[in-house]
């Protein structure tokens, strides 16, 4: 998504350039490309498909509404399958129009996931609830913090479900590195994302995450939470910003390889050391 | 805030109109139309000042700013003082320019509180700590929950330090309910406001606050929450809104009254209610 501008095969080629051999994808351009081709073209590439966004969206009340989202979501964990992925990462989805009630919605999430986590199980695929920040919490994701969503994948064992750890979702939760323990204790990060707090934020305040650095998020200090939670799976830089889109797909993405080297990896110097 | 198209003259005749007997105030109007000749302006109209906002921005780092922003804050004392109310809304402030230290900086806030809640006491006024949406983080209020803003006041007398309660920031909260339990069990709700969740966000985030009853917030349940937690005090509504600031601000009054009673304080009856 960081470099949607890219068509899968120009995506492929990219990463080989810049020595990238893991990849997060999207359904949309996989679903587009054909779910096999996509497939066969990363297989080829020497690609692994560390996660596949996204299932989710259980919120509907509406019992058609409710029956299609399951079945999308089997859809979905059946193309993680055919791309070597182990893991599908869920946006829960927000309240229903006209309803307020964030309680009930968080329990139908629990519900769809008691159909969908066996199903999962059986084609090798683990679900990964990710806290949306709670900035979405109408309209995108009524799951705003990793101890809700540790309170759900806990129903379930950890092979099954767990969460998605994303820094611009959790960034501001003082009770996020204790979650991140939680959620290491019990092997429960399925995925770990990054991205950099930005402001002022767009219209919709969707696509104005920030290149790694140039924001307010400490990134090192949150890979060092899910470090010490055990984690050793792959780190994802997943960046929804119109600024990066409308740039050459090949150049940000060496960029964002050398963002992630000097602000996530490397030890830097304070600012004021001599 | 709400109808800041009305100068206070105007405000004052059109709480008249309205059987508002109670009012919120900003600084700047009031500093714009004199403090002295506001607080004369609404004791004529026979209008009681609930609360002031808002004092804060105690995040800076530079020496200089940090004792600019304590004068203000003491300034900001004075004139609750002189308008009779006895709370000041206090919106902490942000990140600096290019730090990152969310803990540093809220514990920049207890170091400013201690020298400004014996000032509040000695002129009758209590400090409210507002916990902001964590969607404001980062430029302009680092306590993002209704917990943290205990943990801050906490240290201090109830009669010098408390927090407000905002629906618009806490509602996505699912422990935001049992810290309204716990700032009324120590006396610490020194003010509850409304608006309501309206999407899609406006650029910055910072004017698209919904009219009562507009959005996702089941405001009757929040006031239950304050009612079982034995705050008495006022509520306040108020809401940043472009389109409510365009257009006739007795209506908007009106209108917002009405809401008011539709909203919060009347039961109505399930949308489904034969």
């Amino acid at each position: 998504m960081t470099v949607r501008q890219l068509s899968l095969p120009e995506l492929a080629e990219a990463c080989r350039a810049s020595g990238v051999g893991r990849v997060g994808l999207w359904r949309e351009p996989v679903r587009e490309y054909g779910v096999e081709a996509a497939a066969e073209l990363v297989r080829d590439a020497g690609l692994t498909v560390t996660t596949l966004c996204r299932g989710g969206f259980f919120t509907a009340l509406d019992p058609g509404e409710r029956a299609a989202a399951l079945a999308d979501n089997r859809r979905a964990i059946d193309e993680a399958a055919a791309l070597g992925t182990d893991t599908l990462v869920l946006v829960s989805g927000g309240l229903p129009p006209g309803d307020k009630d964030l309680r009930a919605a968080r329990e139908r999430i629990a519900d769809a996931l008691t159909e969908l986590a066996p199903y999962a199980e059986d084609h090798g695929v683990r679900l990964a609830i990710e806290p949306l920040h709670p900035m979405y919490a109408a309209d995108r994701c009524v799951v705003s913090t990793l101890a809700q969503a540790l309170d759900l994948a806990e129903r379930f064992p950890a092979h099954q479900v767990g969460v998605t750890v994303d820094t611009y979702h959790v960034w501001w939760d003082d009770q996020a590195p204790a979650q991140i323990a939680r959620a290491g204790a019990t092997g429960r990060i399925h995925a770990f994302q990054l991205a950099d707090w930005t402001t002022p934020l767009p219209e919709g305040v969707l696509n104005g995450r920030g290149q790694l650095g140039d924001g307010s998020i400490d990134l090192r200090e949150w890979k060092t939470h899910v470090d010490s939670a055990g984690y050793t799976g792959p780190i994802e830089v997943e960046l929804f910003n119109e600024r990066l889109w409308a740039r050459d797909g090949r150049e940000v993405l060496a960029e964002t390889a050398q963002r992630f080297a000097e602000h996530v990896i490397r030890r830097g110097r304070p600012a004021n050391d001599p």
